[in-house]
């Protein structure tokens, strides 16, 4: 899977620049393209408060589709009133001028700090440099993941090989995230919501209102399902292009089962790297919640779990305190009954039938010290069951959020 | 309001005592009792995982009248098994042999860390010990108050004369909470829950069933109404015992209001005492919502903006981030339109019809660093609003929580 890369799928090219949107001078502004109209579905935040970028996203991609994306970071062009929608929008217009394309066929996105206006013209300078910079190789797919990343402290890519009959796809991904961290996206304003950018590529030619549906699922198990703070940003934005040049066609049954693991694969991958690279994260907590009475109550167990700072800096600490973790499950407003409940922590059942169970505390807090610690607790009240992926509470988060300027 | 103690209202007693069970050796058995049967009223955590004493508690009060309270700190006799249940039983066997009641004449109350069985013979023995040294005086009041506490810093006491037509009677309080503070308390398990625990008296002749109604509603904007991290404990206790001593009795009309805004007073000073004591707090936020379309509401973005980690972190660093409460107030489900809300940060409006506002960021940073930080967030939706205090997170917060041993 290493060797995949964003443009590994036939038909698409990008690049990334650095415009001085970020005053450390890293790369802040991206583009990545197909050569010709491709299928598109997006999902973005369910925020109430949503970036100019988002509005303006959600009305080019209702077509199903789109020729690409252009991207900045460090700045959200979020709670930025008209001026925000207008800079949204000439973002889009400096792109197609360059790209030879029309501006609807085009989304915006932006990650950084909310309520400042974009610099516009070093936006715009840079995306008609990054135009200038196009190309297919590793090293331009590579160039454009960075440009999106903020407080991330690394590129997060994924991509899978989907073989269908005769033929075979390639399904490919970039991410960043980092803080403001609890998506619940939506594809259209639903009901579910960080800054989370994610952009998918595929040569696998499917059908918009398909590749709609298969992005909506593939997003519940994965970006749906990670949480660093459990604040939904207001510019979270997942975008698929399908540009159909492997000549395999996903319609219905075994091919689209196929088509659809291999993009959960690359979800899953990409968000769980999210869940690594939290602000401040020494380790990855992956909670299972099994048993449930609803697959909205797995969720909601899942969740109150996941953003309980006690439980958070708990694992920061390496301290087996199963309390936090079965208290959490209990005032989150879902059925859960402490005498059916057990709870597994790193592998070890600390607590069952409504009482603790015998463990060596030192033996646990050192296998709690890991890259991956595993909460699996069991409702023992039905059969519905979730997995979410969070990390651990550090001094360091603080530090990063509260010496963040503004 | 600063003479007046926990047993300033005639009929009661009090004492507290080290029992061992806290490893630093502070005070960790109080009992706090009336002359005779008092009018008794109580609240409890709504977390499905509650603790021995919490169900042991809500059977004892049933009946309206109660004698007092036997408490331990430094552990919370929580996901015990029936040998908690047992402990929480024996807790109060004690504490009736030793004062001459009924057993079920005594609410028992724990708090501390989860899943570890009460060392119930330093237990007792500190229930024998604090009965042989009861007193009225201030200084019996204070070692009451402090021997309910666990990571809180100082004790938190607050009192209030309410005068009644011809006579005056006095209500008063003390509490503890720092940290696993979030509650939503009810009266009999409904859908309202730290651990925070709060004993009230009064010497004021009140019903039952009017003692229970006047702490439901005096409980829903103070002690439900602050947050530290959200964390809805398994031990959340409120009570109020009513000796009647003072010969006021509050029936209706203006003396019900009289008393009702005595006890709200209380309630509310001991809130906020606990927000400002707060697990490695360095200010309070308040935190009210104004114009929202209903109740509920104003209550779920007033806590999505106090529970929101980054929001926390910007009051800890002093930084004017109001991108993170607006998003907050977004994010939660509740009716929001960035278009006619208006958002003042300590004084300064920063945010209005959906854009920024300028300010002195420097200037503001300056006014945050203060013991209490004022957010004010106007929806412009109706007419229902509500006020909630917390406070920032520090790295103190971390620490604290990250150490804490298991």
């Amino acid at each position: 899977m290493s060797q995949i890369h964003l443009l590994s799928p036939a038909g698409f090219r990008a690049s990334g620049v650095a415009a001085g949107i970020k005053s450390s001078g890293a790369a802040d502004v991206g583009i990545l393209v197909a050569d010709g109209p491709a299928a598109a579905a997006a999902m973005f935040t369910t925020n109430k408060v949503f970036a100019a970028p988002v509005k303006i996203g959600r009305r080019n991609v209702a077509g199903g589709h789109l020729r690409g994306v252009v991207v900045n970071a460090g700045n959200a062009n979020a709670c930025t009133g008209r001026r925000g929608e207008r800079d949204a929008e000439r973002m889009c217009q400096a792109g197609a001028k360059a790209l030879r394309c029309g501006a609807g066929e085009l989304l915006p996105a932006s990650t950084g700090i909310i309520g400042h206006a974009l610099p516009i013209g070093r936006v715009l300078a840079g995306i008609a440099a990054a135009a200038r910079g196009m190309g297919r190789s590793g090293a331009h797919a590579a160039a454009f993941a960075d440009s999106i990343l903020t407080t991330d402290t690394r590129r997060k890519v994924a991509g899978a090989r989907v073989d269908v009959g005769g033929g075979s796809a390639i399904v490919a991904g970039v991410c960043k995230g980092s803080g403001m961290i609890g998506p619940r996206l939506a594809i259209a304003g639903g009901k579910k919501h960080a800054t989370m950018l994610a952009f998918l590529t595929t040569d696998a030619e499917v059908a918009p209102a398909l590749l709609r549906r298969m992005l909506d699922e593939a997003a519940q198990d994965s970006f749906n399902a990670v949480t660093i703070d459990g604040h939904a940003s207001t510019n979270d934005t997942l975008l698929i292009l399908a540009s159909g040049r492997s000549g395999v066609r996903v319609g219905a049954g075994r091919a689209a089962a196929a088509f659809a693991k291999g993009l959960d694969q690359v979800c899953q991958s990409l968000a769980k790297q999210i869940a690594a690279d939290g602000e401040g994260a020494t380790k990855v907590v992956r909670i299972e919640v099994r048993g449930a009475r609803t697959p909205g109550d797995a969720r909601l167990i899942a969740r109150a779990i996941a953003d309980s700072p006690l439980v958070k800096c708990a694992m920061n600490g390496n301290d087996p305190n199963w309390g936090r973790i079965v208290s959490a499950a209990g005032m989150c407003g879902a059925a859960f009954d402490p005498q059916r409940a057990e709870l597994r922590l790193a592998g070890v059942t600390v607590f069952a039938c409504g009482g603790p169970r015998r463990f060596d505390a030192k033996a646990l807090s050192r296998r709690m010290d890991a890259a991956e610690v595993d909460v699996v607790l069991s409702c023992g009240l039905g059969t519905d069951k979730t997995t979410v992926w969070t990390c651990d509470l550090s001094t360091d988060y603080v530090h990063i959020n509260a010496d963040y300027h503004t």
